[in-house]
């Protein structure tokens, strides 16, 4: 199904669930919603951190329709989370009862599109595997900061049989615009994380120390948490694994 | 001579003239300042032009001291302009009487930085070897504009040997935080030039057609001339060839 049928269900509501082997083959990506007043310093935060802030696309203030989708964002997404203040307010379907024409949109690349990428290459992925959300962790890597958007990289963590390992690296880099190349390989207390198997989002993928290592991405979950960090009035994402299905192969 | 003593040197108005082939090897930067109001658009427009627009630093609103520099950039280039309303107003050797807390600047990767690697390479460059400014265009070539930001690039011309041309490609496309590979080889008539012994900026170096072809990068005129056509109320630029040098090698 092309994109344009599929982001019909969702701004029809027919369909709302997760974005995750929809559309194969076609780009997603994360959506983050702020007042103009906000829009520079974080388009300069995702500009010196571009691993965890890969920028696909950016609406200017008030735009609704994407240059890589055919789309309106304020509907076209299965499930948006809107924040007050740096708190989760609720979950919603619609954003056009909220929507101001001061929001500025930014769109980036995220990991579902390497993924795909490592899985044709034979790698294996345990939490696809095991049909578990990705490990994700806090950590106490610093980002560069921009103003009032600073704060520490969340990571998602993958682990890699050692034989797959080289490989990985090497695919993975190839996809700058959706994360890019390991920030982290090996032990992960040290880059601050506390309790690996409690991971902050997602679910902990048990494994074999001798057969695989733990490897981490910069993950796209870093700009929400340093977005709500700064404490906007108002920030709207969208929810984890709801993404803006995009018209653009990968 | 370490860049901060040559800077020093400008700050004190010892020496005011053009930095080309000043404290070599050190990355030398274009500076763009401009009110807040216009920051975030100033910075997609260069996201989305990276080729004429590569950012190597951000000032954020006030800050006069860049990272990549241990300078003051109210006083540190050797002579700076300043732009009212689109106009050029004046010229000066120091930023203090007009500085305002609420200025963003710019910081833009510079071409001296790949001539340099030319030269190294045994390239010939003809401007160099006449002592001549390089020779510079404007295009029929449309930027990506971002918000009041648009307008066609502006070019430089290098007439390259023919059989230095691949090597010449393959050193620039090095370079993408100096404009990075040529935008256009040969006919300059095919990317709007209609004078092309009377270039914009700069001087014509004239050449013999059977040993050498035209190569045209993107050059860091483009967001002077896209800035001014935005009309801002005051923009501030590096007076040309008085650029920022940096302390980072290149």
């Amino acid at each position: 199904m092309h994109p344009k049928e599929q982001r019909f269900k969702y701004r029809e509501n027919i369909e709302n669930g997760t974005t995750s082997g929809v559309c194969d083959g076609y780009l997603q990506a994360n959506m983050i919603s702020l007042p103009a007043k906000y829009a520079f310093e974080f388009l300069l935060f995702c500009h010196r951190n571009p691993k965890p802030c890969p920028v696909v696309d950016v609406l200017e203030a008030g735009q609704v329709v994407p240059r890589i989708a055919d789309a309106d964002i304020r509907t076209d997404l299965p499930k948006y989370r809107i924040y007050k203040n740096g708190d989760l307010e609720r979950e919603t379907y619609d954003l056009k009862d909220v929507w101001e024409d001061e929001f500025v949109t930014f769109l980036l690349g995220c990991s579902f599109t390497f993924e795909k990428a490592l899985i044709e290459a034979g790698i294996s992925l345990l939490h696809q595997e095991m049909k578990k959300v990705v490990p994700m962790y806090q950590t106490s890597i610093s980002c560069e900061d921009a103003g009032s958007f600073k704060g520490e990289m969340v990571v998602s963590m993958r682990a890699i049989k050692k034989e797959e390992l080289e490989e990985t690296i090497l695919i993975t880099s190839k996809f700058p615009h959706a994360h890019g190349a390991p920030v982290h390989i090996g032990d992960p207390a040290e880059i601050g994380i506390q309790d690996f198997e409690q991971p902050d989002y997602g679910e902990f993928t048990p494994f074999n120390e001798d057969e695989r290592i733990p490897v981490f991405w910069a993950c796209g979950v870093t700009p929400q948490y340093v977005g709500l960090n700064a404490k906007p009035e108002i920030m709207i994402t969208h929810a984890p694994g709801h993404m803006l299905i995009t018209d653009q192969k990968e």
